[in-house]
């Protein structure tokens, strides 16, 4: 028996989409490490009655364990804690010494902020998040607001409700706790182990590998398989427990085979491959951007430690910066226009040498949705790498949004890194 | 009665947080403004029970209208039409007309791409996206899997189901015939209008303004507010039908009573309030940024037609960058180190004379985890903007992990540049 997790997502931002969930897939992962597979994510708005039927609905599913986060402040539209007491038949009371904890960390907060208060009213909310259901576990805030891990009252059946706070800081700091209160333990000890790996290729349809997995499925028991294309890459996801690993051995064996001019990783991610090579090689890198404006450089810049490799960057996104600051000669960009793969290599060759980088990335198009022409469309870009060990560049036609535009530029610029610094397929 | 929607997202990466969902909150919106609200996203992975029990559920709730994005793809794990047929009582058949457009769709993507193919499992492919369920509207495929709309079969109760493509562009691409097909129509048609309006507040603590709301709660029926603080702002979005708009006013008037030294927009994000202030003012901008590596270029360089006033930028990584690339003094690199409201200046300025903009914004700290002293921990940035109408810095000291740093830093630099171009709030 596979132990099963639920989540919920509260809040009206996040149902919304102007704020992003950054806690579920969080917490689908810490999950899958302790064994535990998420059934589903269900985001529910600052509702009582839409939690109440969402708490229902994992609890009638057979689900382990449900985790909600979310919905602890201190205005009246937070109510996680409240609906789910009433769910695990539980009433709740103010933990006067919890209270006195919250209160210290709200002065220490707003004192550091130089913020104005009015103390009744703070006082009010924190009286609010203090409010804990009876035989709960108080999981001490990391912000302001405390989690709770709540099991169902005598007499009730149902899995253990694990309330976390919304911000991704807070739960996270908040979760070695919340898995070492006694009711997700005792789920825990149940749960068995369970793999996760990823074959990564780029240039292969997904209706080929499809074909491919369809020949072998008798050999693929015990493997649960999903695909997924994103710009232009097919990741094969594979989970399975470890009684199923000669079978997805054998499937890794046979991708490996079948496509060896597409399979780039057997495991990290794209942007992972590049700055291990970067750091493993001590290579240095710098960047001249126009339509990507920073975004390479974010990217690159992302990981601790990326002062080892990234130089800098240059965001050129006027012609008059491409000449001044990174040396495009205007001949280039009179006779070639600034969308041309002259213009790219320019670009690549004047970031490595105005860094002294040891490899510089050039890249210029137009993300849309105006700037095209008949002959320059909208998702026109040109990419360049130059290198110690060579260079190379790709014209691009690419479709979609301004973002896709920008974001898929950035995505085959790494690919022509990958390439050029550990050799595989070709970007 | 509100015309509700529930939306179910399928796909293990989305469910694992391999990719994020960008399906769920652009509908949630469209459907907003059709008046439609958004009751629950569920995501789920590509399994058939669990697609099977949240139809269920959605259905059980009483929603109007539910819609499913992803499992149109040509792998088994692509299911998604199946089970919606089942749940609706339909049973399934190929299209032949379909399957052909299909076909010619992903033959001209192979040819394009130059991709190898293997015509049999391609068309098996073909076959499984061109199979539908009797009694559906099929919307044209927009890349290579077409959607559907799914009423129950007669006899059977429920909401209208509507089959939505995975990919962003594709979902986006079909909508609009979403939207027209006649079961869609029949539940829009029972649709009010539902408004939405934002309050953006910086600098004031969540218990502060709920104790103001609690106080004026009586004058506040018909309106369902949110507050979500995330980086230090306050957003207050309340929903509400034509006839409280009143008391939508009379909560706007309170807040900007009671709220003038932190009420920073009635309306527009802080992007955009700067780069409409940008545009409108004819004024250029240009970057000097350290630890946040060219994310405030990105940003700036978001919006279609901000090539009119982002000239460029520069991520000075190395100390040798910010001397060479941006002119910073190597005397002040050695006295005051790289991190320092003084290196931020010289990174501003630098910016701003390289690229001849009116103005520089420089951005230098410590991201973390690592590279942080007891003088100058992890989290210390300093923010620098200069312009024409004069200058403005910050030292800040950031909590959270190295994106979180990196994204705050990004948001006071903005905010820096709002209340420099606009007034309002300090920043």
């Amino acid at each position: 028996m596979v132990t099963r997790a639920g989540i919920v997502v509260t809040g009206t931002e996040v149902l919304t989409g102007r704020v992003p969930d950054r806690n579920g897939p969080w917490l689908a992962e810490e999950l899958r490490r302790l064994g535990v597979d998420v059934g589903h994510v269900v985001v529910v708005g600052d509702r009582p009655d839409d939690l109440r039927a969402t708490l229902a609905f994992l609890g009638g599913l057979g689900t382990d364990l449900v985790i909600t986060t979310g919905g602890l402040g201190p205005t009246a539209d937070d109510l996680t804690a409240q609906v789910v007491a009433a769910h695990q038949g539980r009433s709740s009371a103010v933990d006067a010494g919890l209270e006195q904890r919250v209160a210290a960390v709200v002065e220490r907060l707003m004192a550091r902020r130089g913020w104005r208060s009015d103390p009744e009213a703070t006082a009010a909310g924190v009286r609010k998040q203090a409010t804990v259901p009876e035989g709960a576990t108080v999981l001490e805030p990391v912000g302001t607001a405390p989690g709770l891990v709540v099991p169902p009252a005598d007499g009730r059946t149902g899995p253990p409700v694990v309330v976390l706070p919304g911000p991704p800081g807070e739960l996270r700091g908040m979760w070695p706790d919340a898995v070492a209160a006694a009711p997700v333990r005792a789920v825990l000890a149940g749960a068995g182990e369970l793999r996760q790996e990823t074959l990564r290729l780029w240039g292969t349809l997904e209706a080929q590998l499809a074909g491919t997995l369809r020949e072998i499925e008798p050999e693929l028991a015990g493997l649960e398989i999903t695909t997924c294309l994103r710009e232009g890459e097919l990741e094969i996801v594979t989970r399975f427990a470890p009684d199923a690993q000669p079978a997805y051995d054998r499937l890794a064996t046979v991708i490996g085979q079948r496509y060896a001019d597409t399979l780039f990783s057997t495991g990290p991610a794209l942007d992972e491959l590049v700055v291990s090579a970067l750091a493993d090689r001590g290579l240095t890198i710098a960047t001249g951007e126009s339509c990507t404006g920073g975004l390479l450089a974010a990217r690159l810049t992302e990981r601790a430690g990326s002062s080892a490799y990234v130089l800098g960057g240059v965001t050129a996104y006027a012609d008059s910066a491409k000449e001044q600051v990174l040396g495009v000669p205007a001949a280039v960009l009179a006779e070639h226009g600034a969308v041309s793969p002259e213009v790219a290599r320019a670009l690549a060759e004047g970031a490595r040498d105005r860094f002294g980088a040891a490899i510089g990335v050039g890249i210029t198009g137009i993300a849309g949705p105006g700037g095209g022409t008949a002959a320059k469309p909208v998702g026109t870009v040109h990419v360049c790498v130059v290198a110690p060990d060579g260079a190379d560049q790709r014209a691009l036609a690419l479709f979609g949004s301004r973002s896709a535009v920008r974001e898929r530029s950035v995505t085959m610029a790494l690919h022509l890194l990958r390439q050029l610094l550990l050799g595989g397929p070709p970007a």
